[in-house]
């Protein structure tokens, strides 16, 4: 199965305007992921102390069990033009990424794979978004493929007929602008809404994408 | 208290594109209705029978309690441009209309209050949106003002500071194109998440709006 979890505001974005290297998620991009930063299993997950259990907490779980390899794209692994090439360059991540899996990044610009601490290992797949998802399914060995990041490879992948599931983790707040999720939706999609979990701050929402 | 409680797509489309006469609520807009149509207690109100039963019934229930009066656009009322003059015209709504209340239709035209049967008046407020919920808030005398119809009124409420409370139904469907509720939100908007109810094919997503 291949599913994508993102947080998004009530309307509809999953990042603000004006992205930059400074400022990867947009302006007010940061509070969309407030409900998340608060939790102790994010932040054991990252390396940080403290933080609270809630309704939430067996959500974000969830979202990481039985998942064999993850799917993002350019922005997500470094954003912006990256000196790569010669020089080492390991996106916005360091030395010790919060994945431990193998991670594939669907981009434009060809490099070797990169291999980091703690298990993660970033494949960069240039020859597009079929062949991305082929060597991620086969990484996964059986268990399920998770779309990591913003809402460019997710879309391409729902409006492709190839993502199964899509989890909203949805904030209350306005952006005004941004990123669209579901922009340009396909209205010939089925989707069956197969949970929802009412936790502080946030309500997620579970849909099983059907081909039709 | 004014609220608003609209249908709405998992794109964040309260009707479709191409809206007409024939076609009130925009190409698939019929769709994001299906789950209330089903309802037993929507069934009733309407003059029709059978129906079922199930977790949306208490919030149809709840949408319809402590409203004193009614504020709708033109489209809701109407649609088009109706032959409003020395002609009768109910709009859409026929000689019983289902409001049972003082509803106050905001609109550039101007033309004498409509009484119908069952105890529905239509009232139309050409002097501006803050004249229209004035009247609203009088006729319902101490009690909610429920908003009405498509987004329109509510988003120029929302961006007016005179929305407390908005309640989404929101359906697992893509229409792709139509009328956002969210058009160019305000970020500074306060909203706070206080109920969500999970249905057959629809959550019920509630939100307080606070004044910064």
């Amino acid at each position: 199965m291949i599913r994508y979890s993102t947080s998004i505001s009530l309307d509809g974005f999953t990042a603000g305007p004006d992205q930059s290297l400074e400022n990867p998620l947009g302006i007010g991009g940061m509070r969309l992921h407030d409900w998340v930063f608060e939790l102790a299993a994010w932040r054991r997950e990252h390396g940080q102390e403290g933080g609270v259990e809630n309704a939430s907490t067996p959500v974000v779980e969830a979202a990481n069990e039985n998942v064999g390899a993850i799917l993002m794209g350019r922005n997500m692994f470094g954003g912006g033009p990256g000196p790569w090439g010669d020089e080492p360059w390991n996106g916005w991540w360091g030395d010790d990424p919060p994945f431990h899996l193998p991670v594939f990044v669907l981009t434009h610009h060809p490099r070797p794979p990169l291999e980091c601490l703690g298990g993660t290992t970033f494949t960069f797949v240039t020859d597009g978004l079929d062949a991305a998802v082929g060597q991620t399914r086969e990484a996964a060995g059986g268990q399920d493929v998770a779309v990591a990041g913003g809402s460019s490879v997710a879309r391409q992948l729902l409006t492709a007929g190839l993502l199964d599931e899509v989890q909203l983790h949805v904030v209350p707040v306005l952006l005004g602008a941004g990123v669209r999720l579901f922009d340009d939706g396909d209205p010939s999609l089925a989707l069956e809404q197969t949970s929802v979990v009412e936790a502080p701050g946030v309500v997620h929402l579970t849909y099983r994408v059907r081909a039709t």
